[in-house]
């Protein structure tokens, strides 16, 4: 039996206008955006201010023509350096190496890190074809070199890429007398055990911490 | 017991650019897109090549400078006339009334249809303050006043609001010696009876049809 809705269906063949078309057609290559999202986004727009529609214009060419990545830290500013890393208050010899913004975003928002950072911009991943080189791993060691920098806390994801990253950052480091920590793994906080994944408990239990 | 994920909070308080924020903000008043969406969707870009970000920019502002709703059915359109009223090959003495231009898509998209539209602009709400006047009504009767209609096809939504306005519409042309028709209702094509409301079935059976 047939379990079609048909004005449901995903492909749109007549737009009404080449303006609409086009937009839809833009508007679709945002990630997790469908023809679909796309042309509500599109008709919303057409019904909102014309004021409006210039500030997102605006406000998306800007990402490329104002942003730039931060030549210390890698992460995204407004300014060649960005504001944490030039912030006073924040301690240069502690280090968090993650791999994207996101991460800086993730964390800053906790309120519980005051060190800088350092963006990758990755994993190594030889499947995707991304290698050490194409990272930001290069000037994390001059950094390094340069002796200001205690302590490296390596916060990747726990994935088979992220592990190689930090044993390839590790290695590479271990050297020049820096400490590499790597934020704790287990069971999240509200989180029940008989939920919890036996990798992560079987882990959680080895590495167990002094309860205080 | 706290469920919830530190990381996972809706609130992103320090964006590490101005020029971030921004495009954050703006993105997420898109509708059904919310911070994390829209950050997602500013990185997302922020990635992309500048002549991709430039099209999509342009693609939105154009939406509000070339597109002009049709004088004559109130549908998007590049030009005053829009392609559907002004093709020689559609049935101009047969008009489908619907609430939106979504609504066109979706009829052009079943290629069931032959005649041209009228766009009323949304239905009548008084709750919501739409009135009959702040629709395409009166537009609508200077048409079929005009005596080139022979039919109008009714194709609101199954609402108490889609009702109304239907009911006021046929009301108001009837004196003109228009026919008034409505889409049909009954079960979707690849629908089961025993998943159907009862109010559907319920119709479904008092408007039964030849079967053929």
């Amino acid at each position: 039996m047939q379990k079609r809705n048909l004005c449901g269906g995903s492909l749109i063949v007549n737009y009404p206008s080449v303006t609409i078309e086009n937009a839809v057609n833009e508007l679709s290559k945002l990630p997790g955006i469908g023809k679909k999202s796309a042309l509500r986004f599109a008709l919303f727009l057409l019904k909102s201010r014309v004021e409006e529609v210039e500030k997102l214009s605006t406000a998306i060419i800007d990402l490329k023509n104002k942003t730039v990545f931060c030549s210390h830290c890698h992460n995204i500013s407004d300014t060649e350096i960005c504001n944490i890393c030039s912030s006073p208050r924040r301690d240069k010899s502690l280090v968090c190496v993650v791999e994207d913004v996101r991460d800086v975003l993730a964390i800053e928002n906790t309120n519980q890190f005051f060190g800088t950072y350092h963006v990758l911009g990755g994993v190594i991943s030889p499947l995707e074809g991304i290698s050490p080189q194409s990272l930001t791993i290069g000037s994390l060691l001059e950094k390094v070199k340069g002796g200001t920098i205690k302590e490296l806390i390596l916060a990747l994801s726990s994935t088979m890429e992220g592990d190689t990253t930090a044993f390839y950052i590790a290695k590479k480091m271990k050297e020049f007398g820096v400490k590499i920590t790597t934020i704790a793994r287990g069971i999240p906080v509200g989180g029940e055990l008989e939920f919890t994944d036996e990798i992560t408990l079987g882990r959680s239990i080895i590495k167990r911490v002094e309860f205080n």
